[in-house]
């Protein structure tokens, strides 16, 4: 008897995850404890309109199964994680604010079509919400808010230790609070949204203003633990405005914790103990004695672990 | 055999509900579908203290038990809401803004002890969420977010058709999401909240300055109706002001639908009409096309029907 060969009821079970952002594809090969067994980056630019994108998701699909010698059979399901609104039950990208060309696609369907698996759709940070509740800084919590800050500032909200959707899977935009009635007006249609305040091209313009320079976010973290005045300055302000809006949020939501992540939090304390300060100065007391707010833990893989959380939250 | 006398398995069952409030303390006593059979209404002044307070709910819920000629086996339990932060699972007041003297009140473990039925406390608002959504305006909705607007602004939030408590049952606290990063002081020890720029007294204080004379919220509607250009200009901004807080809730939770109840909500269509034109001005697409705004439904029952769904919903 060929000894590769296990009988059915025992055969081993993985997930494949998708992680579709406006930089990196990445696909990965995970284990039913969530561990990432194989990970594959390619890059999103490079291969360019939805079609090639769609495409290569196929391929690195079929790929890592074939050269894991797998077969479908070991598959649980593929779940996929994108950077935009979705409408998971009906798998339906309804668009994708920075990667072109893509409305109203019905990727479930399409994938699930070519590639004859269970296929599961969901926005990233929804995803990265699961993973950190579930894995990583916010897995002693159960009422988590989830905030990453990158290019645009998006949010995942952990009910109960189940991830809240609302009615059409499009909760969680802690970026498009407003924090003040009136001011710079937002891609979304409003003003005056968080994301305004605190987007990383926000914080790179005000510091180019400051340093009469182009200076990265990274330059402007290190300049920080140097103690730069003018760095210093500027993280106190991101803060500031970060903790008024997670001010409204912790009094309207009482969660026992915030989890930031994206590139914004790399700034690492500088950033935290202040937000904390100004959370606990502005928010009443009850709920910001309450309220840790920690950086995610999980990093850029944040997103296939949430991805192969979905599936098999989805199908068991 | 004694015709009064039914079998104990079939015993009609009933709850007690108890809505204590700043003006009224109200006693009911409710069917299992959360009709109200008797009501009592006292005034929370005139009790006077604490301990006072306490005794009328005590032989109020005695009474109404004797007089319609009940047993204690009569009752499943008995709901209480309280104007205040509760801890709902210990049975706990922490403290009631506008009823002086009450501080971390075992109001639970003493009617329990007092009158030897199940009691159950909770937030008057997230009682009115409860009511509203079981029997009112919010009847169809499974995500819904609830707003009593009177000297305080309050709210509660029903998350797949049950009360989302918060981590500190202290979630819901509309009144004090910040319309402003800077702004008057609040009495919650933060800043610009909600509450301060559409509390009753704040809505006064400014009609006061607008007409050169005290003039009452009725009145106000009332003018508003006839068109005068001061009253509909009041109106007007106090409808900003919710939708800028709401459209941040909108973004944030994707809620079906917004109740909105208390004084100020008597000012109908002149209030509702520009506070959905102005979430649709200010909150993202998907949000903004999925939210109804309504009015509450069951007025001053609310509280009632409310403290019986609690029961009921507690003990089943």
């Amino acid at each position: 008897m060929d000894k590769r060969k296990q009988p059915a009821g025992k055969m081993k079970k993985y997930i494949i995850a998708v992680d579709l952002g406006g930089t990196n594809l990445k696909i990965g090969l995970l284990n039913l404890q969530f561990k990432i067994k194989k990970k594959k980056i390619l890059d999103t630019q490079n291969l360019g309109n939805k079609k090639n994108l769609i495409l290569a998701i196929i391929n690195s699909v079929k790929d890592l199964i074939s050269k894991n010698r797998l077969k479908k059979e070991n598959i649980l399901g593929i779940g996929v994680g994108l950077p935009g609104p979705i409408d998971n039950q009906k798998g339906i990208v309804h668009f994708l604010p920075n990667i072109a060309g893509w409305r109203e696609v019905r990727l479930g369907s399409i994938l699930n079509r070519k590639l004859r698996m269970k296929v599961f759709l969901d926005n990233d940070v929804n995803l990265m919400a699961l993973a950190e509740n579930k894995l990583g800084a916010a897995k002693k919590y159960k009422n988590v808010v989830c905030l990453t800050l990158g290019t645009g500032v998006g949010g995942g909200i952990i009910i109960n230790n189940s991830l809240y959707r609302g009615s059409d899977n499009a909760s969680g935009e802690i970026g498009h609070i407003p924090l003040n009635e009136v001011g710079p007006a937002c891609s979304c249609g409003g003003e005056a949204c968080l994301e305004r305040y605190v987007g990383n091209s926000i914080i790179m313009e005000e510091a180019k203003r400051l340093f009469k320079r182009d200076i990265s976010l990274k330059e402007l973290s290190r300049l920080a633990k140097e103690n730069n005045r003018k760095a210093l300055y500027l993280w106190d302000k991101v803060a500031w405005h970060l903790a008024i809006a997670l001010a409204g949020v912790a009094n309207l939501l009482n969660p026992d914790c915030v989890v930031i992540g994206g590139g914004v939090a790399g700034a690492g304390r500088i950033l935290f103990d202040n937000v904390r300060k100004y959370i606990f100065e502005r928010a009443m007391k009850i709920q910001s004695r309450r309220v840790k707010v920690v950086k995610a833990d999980l990093g850029n893989n944040a997103g296939l672990i949430g991805a192969a959380i979905l599936v098999k939250e989805s199908i068991s």
